[in-house]
């Protein structure tokens, strides 16, 4: 049996570089379906045109809310090198499914078989996997109605992030914690839009509750998660001014790598 | 008489969406004009098509390293909101223009007169402009044959940023400076493109210059700069491994106002 996140990301081939799919409600935020997710059945159907490229760099215009309905994702091959590949995506719902954009993609691919990068490799990390302790002591983000994405996810948060589930704040706009899917799914490069998008936006340390509508975001794939591992993250948002603010996040994995980097710009509730 | 800056980034109307541009040599870095001023271009374009309207998020994916030569650019409008716009734009070169995509662009825009956020405003700001002493003390970046582009910028670096120009380095890979053009052009949002990608690559702190090809770069406006203003840049890398680097800036004017931040991927080189 498939993992639902893998029913719920299927894409079917049509002509011309055109994909079905369907937008399931198990990752709905209330009635929206979570932003990432539709990222990932995008970049479902970028791996289908392109089958053993990875996915290095992936931005997202949001220009409606996706509806748990069936969608078409058009995916135009923009440009194949010997190294790099880069995509343009639409995907489509509503209607004749041409009725509105819901998701404007453009992505770079690592081409499957790339020869290794000549010279001498610099590595630099600065930075580190948020120390979480041990991970049974975080808390938990239930499933509700409102939150159904809380079924498919494993989301857990630190305490002093947690305040916002009782209307507490922390005063701080960060949040850090661990995720993976509930039923065990072994992460991919396919999961990383869905789970970078799903962490609790940070700015509810600091405001109540509230929809923060995504405008745009960008994810680099820095590295292929461990199977089996969690990942945990740390999302901050620094300015928020103006109407909009931006927020970033990291996923790391067991192994203590780097698995992710995000950031987005969303409206100011 | 029209600044160079303006003079370079001009663009004419033709048919469908599409306008006429040329790539001059005014910004080159050794060979190959700035990424930042082509992505400049791109928005002058768009900015023709969408009178009024100031950008807020742009992405754009590199294909191939532009050369001095005309350009086209393909504008179509993907969606136009009451509050924002989101357009894709092509820039191509060579042969009859359509030889080769030089930049692919994704960018949402504040539509001109669109109406104030409803609710309270929330302002947060967890960060401020580099602090830089005298900006007589910095060391500025001198044009020579090679560096093109420092006949057009007033582009200066802290002291202990600069050691890259004597092949030395410093041992971080950040960069802080102060920025403006050389003729005293005021600076505005087409600028900030160039200006965010005009700064030295952060990793010269810990590597030798060598050539660091970006394939994405993306730019959160987050403000207009006061006219007269210089920008005080900071850029840091903090991730370099598996063959890619990101790159995170932000520029301040005069004011203390965060003007843009902007995130690269680029190839380590």
């Amino acid at each position: 049996m498939s993992a639902r996140f893998d029913e719920a990301t299927t894409v079917v081939a049509g002509e011309g570089g055109s994909y079905q799919a369907v937008v399931v409600g198990d990752y709905n935020i209330g009635p929206v379906p979570n932003g990432g997710y539709v990222m990932s059945i995008a970049l479902a159907a970028i791996q289908a045109r392109l089958p053993g490229c990875d996915p290095l760099t992936m931005t997202a215009h949001f220009l409606r809310p996706a509806i748990v309905a069936p969608a078409r994702v058009d995916v135009e091959v923009v440009k194949e090198g010997r190294r790099y590949a880069t995509v343009r995506a639409r995907l489509w719902q509503g209607g004749d499914l041409g009725a509105g954009e819901v998701l404007s993609v453009l992505a770079t691919l690592t081409m499957a078989g790339a020869p290794a990068p000549a010279g001498e490799p610099l590595t630099l990390v600065d930075g580190s996997p948020p120390e979480l302790g041990r991970l049974e002591e975080l808390e938990r983000v239930p499933r509700t109605d409102f939150y159904a994405i809380g079924g498919q996810l494993d989301f857990r948060l630190e305490r002093q992030c947690a305040g916002w589930m009782r209307g507490e704040r922390s005063g701080r706009a960060d949040m850090r914690g661990a995720i993976r899917f509930a039923d065990g799914r072994p992460l991919d490069l396919l999961s990383i839009p869905l789970l970078a998008d799903a962490t609790t936006p940070a700015v509810f340390g600091v405001i109540p509750f509230r929809r923060v509508p995504t405008l745009e975001l960008t994810v680099h794939f820095r590295a292929r998660p461990a199977p089996g591992s969690w990942l945990r993250f740390t999302s901050r948002t620094r300015f928020a001014f103006a109407g909009h603010l931006e927020e970033d996040g990291e996923l790391w994995d067991d192994a203590g790598q780097l698995v992710a980097q995000s950031r987005e710009l969303a409206v100011v509730p």
